[in-house]
């Protein structure tokens, strides 16, 4: 991948210093008014928040683009300060992320569900009546241990999710990643046969209908889950590190499997998860001395509202706010507030709304008139409006790691 | 350099007109709040700007891209509305256009340094005590009446610029500009061997041994700038003038040769400069009847932020204040008030900050809620917030110098 314009810029004026950029990442932290006319961060008792929102700056940030509502790939891209549009990260590549599972450049993963197939092979349930994890890794051991190991010179390795959902990675030589969906996404019509785009993709797609045929008789006595759906077929994107980009040192504070593994993806060091968030100052104090850039991830905030639940998501901002002194007692030079997107309540799924971002740096913002941290406060922040992959950069230049463009 | 889509977009819809544009640049205007909590700008007593501000629309631009700090040259660039980033003016070109030096298409050119070397040629100092610009003059004729002149066919000039500092022209045919800096950016070790990237640039580079031999015996009994370092090999961007661009005629009122020479760069008129900053009224007034774009540029309020100097900063401002009325009794269509970068009095350099910026046109402009011009004013005001390179246009279109685009 060739580097943009603007990306070479950014590369060519950064440089390495001691001053240290605290990274505060709520998953999904955005959201809508609820009836009382407040969000929940809006709604929820914040002072540390609120604090470092009156001394800092705010503003709204789009992760993708305007209206567009972003996966946890794309909008942590964007956080990263990767254009999402330029470094794609598909499905299967997040699963395995998902999982911690090791993989290879050259791999091809892609998501499978378990599904329930009719006499005639039609599908009956996309999700096989969304079985249970543990029936799912017995399925999958049963799978793994009974499929051709190797096909036409390929390893099968298919791993559990959760519930009904899957891993499955494609090892071998010359294996594209252009395959179809062999999920209709509909019920009534059999599974789609599997095909790729060119000729590398097609020798992937050669393995995967040899499973499916497989698949078909090993879970031929199987009530629900006696078949199987692939969708996303992806490998990992070329993607060059941090380090090589703006220099810096990063580490990634976070508990769950899928931003720890899109951590790694751009090259930060992913020591073992807190046990909780009280534990996340201790392990910043941990890494404080040895690295420069410090990815914090709080994921119960996007839980909440995928749950449609307001109250809960305000209880986990009040408690992450409680975690902040302890956090600055560290004496970070930045740090910044923001979300990867939107997951309103109301809506119980990812959209498309600018995510709240506030900005401290004591003596080097130029404040605004926000006083506490909430979507309508950063509205008419000095931080303004930008596509999220502009953020990482404002962060870079109020703790002097960007150098001057010109003379 | 092939027109981008935007750039052919705009010069297809400019067209000319009687029209006058005034496009006013104060040289690192925007700021930081001080101990009151206002900017140099806020606090300053500014009647004509508050009048322009609350008649017009108010906005806040970025130089180049969020977090970028520019230099002089990106600053204007981004302010004539060419994308600064597709456009390098490297620092030996600047030297250049800062003592109107008449370069050539295809010179190269650097800045150079006086250093003090010790006796095994290591730098002692990079600055060679920052000699007076008096001495930099002796030293540079005599260098430039003793090197000899001509080199593998390559014509030498010198010039002084101010103290420790020169420039560097290289005239011959098929010279290369990709030069590596010979100035290591630190001491205790000898200037970096020239080096060329290419062949053509090798050519220049060999030159450049040369000269620095026989420099270091030319000056071998001086006590302090007895050695040259040079860096920022370069030459003069290929650039499309702003007539060629959206068919402007425009005229350049500066004071400062660099400002001068990047007006020259990209065509325009370059008068003698006004004494002060009461003569620019007179200086508008001589070219009005046979231009219609006015770049006036005011030096003083960067010098004060670079002094770290607020009060100063206010002074200056203020005494622009009140050269306006008369500047607006010249009757101009568009008022542009802007700045080519940032420069807090706090910091003492330039910065990534927007830049406060207003647009004044009568019976034209969506009036905000701006009732004077300063930063916080400018946050919430109906121009937005744009890339520097875009506030041209704006103003074109203001001036009805812009067609609709499409039927």
């Amino acid at each position: 991948m060739p580097w943009s314009r603007e990306e070479a810029a950014y590369r060519s004026l950064s440089l390495q210093s001691d001053t240290r950029i605290v990274f505060l990442v709520f998953d999904g932290l955005g959201d809508l008014p609820g009836p009382e006319g407040l969000t929940p961060l809006e709604t929820a008792r914040t002072p540390s928040l609120d604090r470092l929102a009156s001394e800092g700056v705010c503003g709204l940030f789009d992760p993708v683009a305007p209206g567009v509502t972003p996966g946890s790939g794309p909008g942590h891209l964007g956080l990263f300060g990767y254009d999402p549009l330029r470094f794609p990260v598909g499905r299967g590549v997040l699963a395995a992320l998902g999982i911690d599972f090791p993989l290879q450049p050259t791999d091809v993963a892609a998501r499978f569900n378990y599904c329930t197939l009719d006499k005639d092979g039609r599908i009956l349930d996309r999700r096989a009546g969304r079985i249970s994890t543990d029936e799912n890794q017995r399925l999958t051991s049963v799978l793994q241990n009974r499929l051709t190991p190797t096909m036409d010179g390929v390893e099968v390795l298919l791993r559990t999710v959760s519930e009904h959902r899957g891993l499955i990675v494609l090892r071998g030589r010359d294996l594209g990643e252009r395959v179809c969906d062999t999920d209709p996404q509909v019920t009534g019509i059999p599974p789609i046969e599997a095909h790729g785009e060119d000729e590398a993709s097609e020798r992937t797609a050669a393995v995967v209908r040899q499973i499916g045929r497989q698949v078909g008789k090993l879970l031929a006595a199987e009530k629900r889950a006696n078949g199987i759906l692939f969708r996303g077929f992806d490998r990992q994107p070329e993607i060059a590190s941090l380090s090589e980009r703006v220099q810096l040192r990063p580490v990634c504070v976070a508990q769950y499997p899928m931003y720890r593994g899109l951590a790694r993806l751009v090259g930060m060091h992913v020591p073992p998860p807190p046990q909780n968030l009280e534990a996340i100052p201790q392990a910043l104090r941990t890494e404080w001395g040895s690295h420069d850039f410090f990815f914090v991830h709080v994921k119960y905030t996007d839980k909440a509202g995928e749950d449609g639940d307001f109250a809960r998501k305000i209880a986990v901002i009040e408690e992450v706010d409680r975690m902040i002194p302890e956090m600055l007692d560290l004496g970070p030079d930045v740090v910044v507030v923001s979300a990867d997107h939107s997951t309103p309540a109301s809506l119980r799924t990812h959209s498309w709304h600018p995510v709240p971002t506030l900005l401290w740096s004591p003596g080097r913002v130029r404040r605004d008139a926000a006083k506490s941290f909430g979507e309508t406060s950063c509205l008419g922040g000095g931080l303004g409006r930008h596509r999220l992959m502009y953020l990482l950069p404002l962060a870079l230049a109020h703790a002097g790691k960007l150098k001057k463009y010109g003379a």
